[in-house]
């Protein structure tokens, strides 16, 4: 496949992936691993996704704490293709800042916006609906990548499908952004039909972009605008972004303006986001699924994910669906119903205010 | 209290332990622990039990590998006070080797033996019993302490009651042992009394053993004798020993025999067999039991008994009645319910030949 020039890959690294501790911890959150037995870190995974659609053109989004982790883990990459974020301000501040560089480097750019930590195994399907979206961009559209639901999920917003857009094959508009629903909202969505979930993908020319952020956030434009032109700035100016997310800012007032599109996916998603849904991906027929060292793990009686990730010896008895996942400091013992649940401990050791521990 | 003069304390410490896997280990055996919180081994806990009633009239008969953790424990203990079993060869053999060397070195010795690691808080009680015991053994008696069965118990041998001895008060000939019964044979002596729990505690006049095991085992007696007169010949006799119980070789014949006498224990007792006795023990009212720093654990709706031996954090979320045991080169996650099937953990690793595990 041919890379499509001018279209840049901007890969926001950011995310602590809380849900999935100890495994994923601040200095080295949930992107940083290899989490699907590939043997590839999911942001490497991420990036060997994206290269062919655009050779160098690359851009990863990224704290300083993970700066040179990245740069370790992605060794195709030039310093500069990292752009430092010096602290998490969420995703719109993470796009514009890619956005507002790339409107001054090239001038016919689409950026298409990929989450670091997400897992996509069909790369061939990823790569011919990311072409698809690219022409919408190209023609000035918002357009995101809908997923097709797989499940009432009540843990990701959901994109309501709107007519189909003449001039572009299997693209449509967005009638709105929806919140994450409820058990039965998102129950009566999948039974309607016509619901994507939003993975958070979005391809859109740069200027695009910062001018649908103008519109509701005039002043955080600006900013973006004048750090691209001036690094020197940043420093200065960062801490004076707005945390929102790039949904928020601009995707939802302008599915309201009838601006964004969409092109449903044709492959297999998952964001990984907690053990359940590793466990999803790595318990066989067995009913047990390791992610690390089998060797290490006997289960008597016993069913689940099991992660040794110390070098120990791991024994279950009699438990099935357990999540065990043992690091070299920290230990979790929990269940795959109960995945969600780990946020709730996490926030619990922030309160705590233990850093060693997250 | 005073001790009682010729009055020799005999404490087997053998045992694997292994329903106490991986914290009870070949090389540190569950009676070199700590499992009550104490601050004292079990060992030494029976040790400062014993040492009022005896002075320093005590045996503690140990494998070679663990010689110099019991004189580390039992710092009051001369070195000759450890003999040393080439191999384990199962508690007649220990015993009786003991019984051999106090019949030539004191003729009107009683030993009483205790196991090394047995749970008993009320020490006064035990004391009062023992002296109880004590004087039916100078008459003659193989003496047994018997338990008062809290639960129809399925995990022990059972002692079934016979007459009161009429100058011995309150001790009783036992009528006969009862081999480890079912479930519903259990209910049934609960329900009926008169049947009291072997706990494995013998009190007895040295030649008395020996001359009961000569009734039966002649050469197992003949070569314990020789042991004791002639040490030079422990390596080359100790292998040709027959590997049985105490119980078996010497106090179910005798009791058919009408020569054993129990005294029922008038204090609480606790073999700590499982992690689920452990957790009994130790679970307080907030439904969680921790052997070890408390620091080191988070429970998130979660309840059981978790021994943070590694020095990491060890958190838990959503599970009831867990057992989390970790140490630093192994780790158990199981459920009180399951604390028997341990063992079948630890059968599989001796059939994986995986010594530095056991």
């Amino acid at each position: 496949m041919a890379a499509i020039e001018h279209f840049w890959a901007v890969i926001p690294a950011g995310g602590a992936g809380t849900r999935l501790w100890p495994l994923s911890r601040a200095a080295s959150p949930k992107f940083l691993h290899d989490l699907t037995g590939t043997g590839r870190s999911l942001l490497l995974d991420t990036y060997q996704r994206l290269a062919p659609l655009v050779a160098d053109r690359v851009l990863v989004v990224a704290g300083p704490a993970h700066r040179d982790a990245v740069l370790a883990q992605l060794t195709d990459l030039p310093e500069q293709a990292v752009l430092v974020e010096p602290s998490g301000r969420d995703s719109m501040a993470a796009i514009g800042l890619a956005a507002a560089v790339l409107e001054l480097t090239d001038p016919d750019a689409v950026l298409g916006s990929f989450a670091a930590d997400h897992v996509i195994a069909d790369r061939a399907a990823f790569q011919a609906d990311v072409h698809r979206a690219v022409l919408a961009a190209q023609q000035g559209w918002l357009v995101t990548i809908g997923i097709a639901p797989t499940a009432a999920s009540t843990a990701f917003g959901y994109l309501r499908q709107g007519d189909l857009l003449a001039d572009l094959p299997g693209t449509h508009r967005v009638a709105a952004f929806v919140e994450k629903p409820d058990q039965a909202t998102a129950r009566g969505y999948l039974d309607a039909g016509g619901y994507w979930w939003n993975a958070g993908m979005f391809l859109v020319r740069p200027t695009v972009l910062l001018d649908l952020l103008a519109q509701t956030h005039p002043d955080f434009a600006a900013a973006l605008r004048t750090i691209a032109r001036d690094r020197g700035r940043l420093a200065e100016l960062w801490p004076t972004l707005p945390r929102i997310a790039v949904d928020h800012a601009v995707a939802e007032p302008a599915a309201a303006q009838g601006r964004v599109a969409m092109v449903p996916a044709s492959f297999d998603w998952d964001d990984l986001g907690d053990f359940d849904s590793l466990a999803t991906r790595l318990v066989g027929d067995a009913g047990t699924g390791v992610l690390g060292d089998q060797a290490l793990v006997r289960m008597v009686q016993a069913t689940g994910l099991v992660v040794p990730g110390s070098g120990r010896t791991v024994a279950v008895v009699g438990l099935d669906d357990v999540v065990v996942v043992d690091t070299p400091d920290a230990l979790l013992v929990t269940t795959r119903a109960h995945a969600q649940q780990v946020k709730d401990l996490v926030a619990r050791l922030q309160a705590e205010d233990r850093p060693d521990l997250l």
